[in-house]
């Protein structure tokens, strides 16, 4: 790949151990109890708030947002069931999963069979606690292993979740990098699951770093397009940022979900809903470069926040780059998606690829060959090396050879890498020496 | 499939027992010596109208249709070869098959090398008669086995066939079933082959019946397009009623040539001309919905009566949806085509098919999304589940999200079933669900 | 096939010897030392005129031509190394790859450390000479075996190249055989290489010979198309005959390169940079006829003169018809490339294929259905055979089908015979049927 040589070029920095960095954040905010609102998102935000600049917003419980109303703001001091001994045989302390997200509080006796009512477990992975909210359906719950529901006696228990629903906000975080050009890249992640750490802690720790990471290059070298960071709850949060900025998403030239991030898997991209914008080639061809297997959906409805972004009315160019995609692993949704399950190594090659999908972004200019009748003489200008006729072809040459060819205003270099299977920075490289030689006009808009 | 269920909501009557009454009407139809032209196209017509109200139209001999002329009406009475015994070595009352269809009258004594100039056989199926034709050249002739031909001696012959070649009428069938607009859907099949079932009684039977059920449902419901049915003698049929309709042929909306439907082999669909028709999407969608194998075929320019439907000049959107293709099974065109090959279990199967094709034509609306930015709160209207994260998802929330998704005034229902790999039924559903919340609009044209 | 009898329709002669002539003609230019310029390529031009009348051109060094400059004429003598004990141990008169072409003069004692500067070697094939030139870099050296290489002891040597580099000419031939019409039919070869012979003397080989059939045939019959045949230096030729005919490249309708025509390998086709240009329908046609199988390669910038004729700024319709593609095979530009490497069957398949890319070019006309409503009725114009109905189609009856209900004006005879898989004689004389019959009309252009 040579990838980090390039990278360097206009990006200085090394981040080969960013991924421990990442993992370290993670297992900071991994304890902490989130929901769509409350003050786990606060706490979430304020430690990501030690890496990078974001800006926090509030917006109050009963807003309107498109077609749908801030909720109450949800929060939660512990909860437990106690069987008829007076011992705790579900406790929130043990696990933030056990309480199903958003319930309403409650404090009683009740038999066991009214109790069942209320437990969620997952039968086909009897060890593990499911994840399971309900946003907008009042209720109350406990999430459990299978095999604690098994092991329930036929007794009348004392249930206690001592949450609370009331008026209130939901919170938000973002940070905006100004570029040479108001366009931007979007990068969002949701910050709403309680301890879970593939889907979706891996999101918002990637994009806290990459942002540290362009705030860092910022220093030294310019950014073309400006940057945009959206830390956010699932669905209600995206839907209330895209209410609240409705006039200015068309700005949004190329944007990613960030999510799943961190697990052994292959690389998957799921794409825009367009389905041949520049952010799906861009993905695309790193992927197809990285020499691995790799998985590419077309765009489907279901998923995280590009559903809201790719909604018709929007129709944003924004896809997912993620390792196993959601739902495709069987820790999904469950205790077993724990610090253990991700690791600080995958999450180094994921920052790589969104590295590079800046660094191909930046770089994706189209030129027009000003020499387009026949070759122009490489030999003359030094570009060639002068032996001809030698077995094994120089690369560079193809490459140089490729970029000439399909230079007439229509192919970026993005374009003529996928169509030549070279490498985005061999092509890259190729126009800035046809560039210097005076050979090539840069007709980029 | 859950296909029954879904049909009976527009389609109230059970259709499980049509494949025997098909199969019965084949029974009275399978004895009887048809031709393009003569009174066993009128004895087989009759036997139709006692099920439907078909109109029978006579064309003179002499008609000009197109570039072709109305012939003589053949009909024949016996046709037999007895050899220097007396005894019939061939007779037309054990098969009809073994008369060369449309033979000119003879009766005469023949020594064997002159018989045999008039003999056609299948030496690679030397148990089967074959069928063979000679319309428009005029000739007479016997189809034998080869068994038969090889035990001929060397004696003289005597021929008899009782026929005769006639000013007379093309007769064909037609049956109109008239629906809330004037677009048509037209269903065509040939009543010319003698003895012979899968190629093509099959096809009468089965529209006879389908013609039949659709009449029944207008009692009650509300039909949207209209439709035609035609019984037609092949090819010289199909140019005669295209030459006396060709002002109207442009209400054909989507079309198919029904033949071939009672073997025991996989599904085909031999294209329209144009491709990607309608018509070709919904077949395909069906049988890609039935989840066994299948063969499709781009259009070809021999076969049916597509030939003349789909000549350049008329291009209609006519396909052909039957199972094993004409020529791609041994039996075809021969004795072995008889009324063991085909089975009323694979007439309702053929039947069903043939019911879904109408089941979406008529529920393929083109929806736009009312709340098109971001989606609709659907848990607010009582459509989702209000438990979320779960690990199952549900197809119906599934189906749902795809209408919204997709519906944005260019995608018909079919094409999101088609989009999204789920049935056309779960898509109207959900469709149904979203029109009843007000979230969409129809604009069906 | 029964390529030979279509042909010869148009092509009276037979052409099967031609293989061996084109080989006896190969044999004859073998031994001689062609470059770029020089009296290597007068007498290569000189035989290839005893056989055609092909123009040669002369143009002077230091002439302009787009990018490039003609560079100073290199011509030959002799060329050596002698050891220390005076024995040639490389000698040119054994084989003229031995020096790196277009080499400055040299006239020196060195040491082996110094000489081996200018060795080149092929360490993976120790027993051929590698091929290599200098044009533009002046430079000097000697291309040996590895085995000779490392035979070398310390010592001193004797090197002498007896070349000279001075003002003089580029050298060509060019051949133009007028048609009906101007637009032309380009073949286009290279005669720069010294002794090897699939790389490149099968090139010219096999354009004198088809040249020299064309002629043969013009006495007798009319050719639609013009044809021009170039005999130029491979990249500065092309790019000077470019440059000098810039203002007539348009009548270039159609072309191909011609190049590694006589080894043993499959046959390959690489297509221009337009990539659906009729010259590439052609050639994959006559390919996929053929049965055989064969390799088509996308448009690609390095390679031989298409590289010109499809740069950006000219986009002519050229591709290339080859065997084995150049480097894709281990005798490729070294000794290894020599008379036994090639054969005259091969070189006889070769020019069959080029023989029917004028076929089908003089013969693809587009014609009009004139009864595009409905089939017309064949068995009364004695189209048809009689007997219908039976097992086995007759393959003209599908070829005069295809051609009657394609040919609504957009369809050319290639098209419908790539579409129907129908081979283009089949369709072309299905089509001189229907035109006799007053079916069609020609509306080619």
């Amino acid at each position: 790949m040579g990838l980090k040589i390039n990278i360097k070029e206009i990006f200085p920095e090394d981040y080969s151990f960013y991924g421990q960095k990442m993992y370290n954040l993670m297992v900071k905010l991994y304890p902490i109890c989130r929901s769509i609102t409350g003050d786990g998102v606060r706490k979430t935000l304020n430690h990501i708030k030690e890496d990078i600049p974001i800006k926090i917003a509030e917006i109050p419980t009963g807003t309107e947002v498109f077609d749908w109303t801030i909720p109450n703001e949800w929060n939660i001091e512990d909860a437990y069931i106690k069987n008829a001994k007076g011992d705790k045989v579900v406790d929130f302390k043990t696990s933030n999963l056990h309480v199903l997200n958003y319930s309403t509080p409650v404090n009683k006796k009740i038999n066991l069979t009214d109790l069942k009512k209320h437990l969620f477990t997952l039968p086909e992975y009897p060890d593990l606690i499911p994840y399971l909210t309900s946003y907008y359906n009042e209720n109350w719950g406990f999430c459990i292993t299978h095999k604690q529901f098994e092991e329930l006696k036929d007794e009348i228990y004392e249930v206690v979740i001592n949450s609370s629903l009331k008026d209130g906000y939901l919170t938000y975080g973002e940070l905006y990098i100004k570029g040479e050009i108001e366009d931007e890249i979007l990068f969002s992640c949701y910050i709403c699951h309680p301890s879970l750490c593939n889907d979706n802690l891996t999101g918002p720790v990637l994009l806290t770093y990459l942002a540290k990471y362009l705030l860092k290059i910022k220093e030294n070298s310019k950014l073309k397009y400006s940057y945009r960071f959206l830390f956010i709850p699932e669905t209600i949060g995206a839907i209330t940022w895209l209410s609240l900025n409705e006039n200015m998403v068309l700005k949004i030239k190329h944007g990613l979900i960030a999510t799943c991030l961190g697990d052994s898997g292959n690389f998957s991209y799921k794409k825009s809903r367009i389905g041949n914008a520049t952010i799906d080639k861009v993905v695309e061809k790193i992927l197809f470069d990285s020499g691995k297997p790799y998985n590419i959906y077309d765009f489907f409805p279901s998923g995280s926040d590009e559903r809201q972004f790719c909604s018709p009315g929007l129709n944003l160019p924004v896809g997912s780059l993620l390792r196993t995609l959601y739902g495709k692993y069987p820790e999904y949704h469950s205790s077993a998606d724990n610090l253990d399950f991700v690791k600080a190594e995958y999450l180094t090659e994921s920052f790589r690829h969104y590295l590079m999908v800046i660094y191909i972004l930046e770089n994706n200019k189209t030129y027009v060959n000003l020499n387009p009748k026949c070759e122009p003489q490489l030999g003359k200008r030094g570009i060639y090396r002068k032996i001809g006729g030698q077995k094994e072809g120089s690369i560079n040459k193809l490459a140089i050879l490729w970029v000439l060819n399909l230079s007439e205003g229509n192919n970026s270099l993005l374009d003529i890498s996928i169509r030549s299977k070279i490498s985005f920075d061999q092509i890259k490289k190729s126009s800035d020496i046809l560039v210097k030689c005076g050979l090539l006009r840069d007709i980029s808009n």
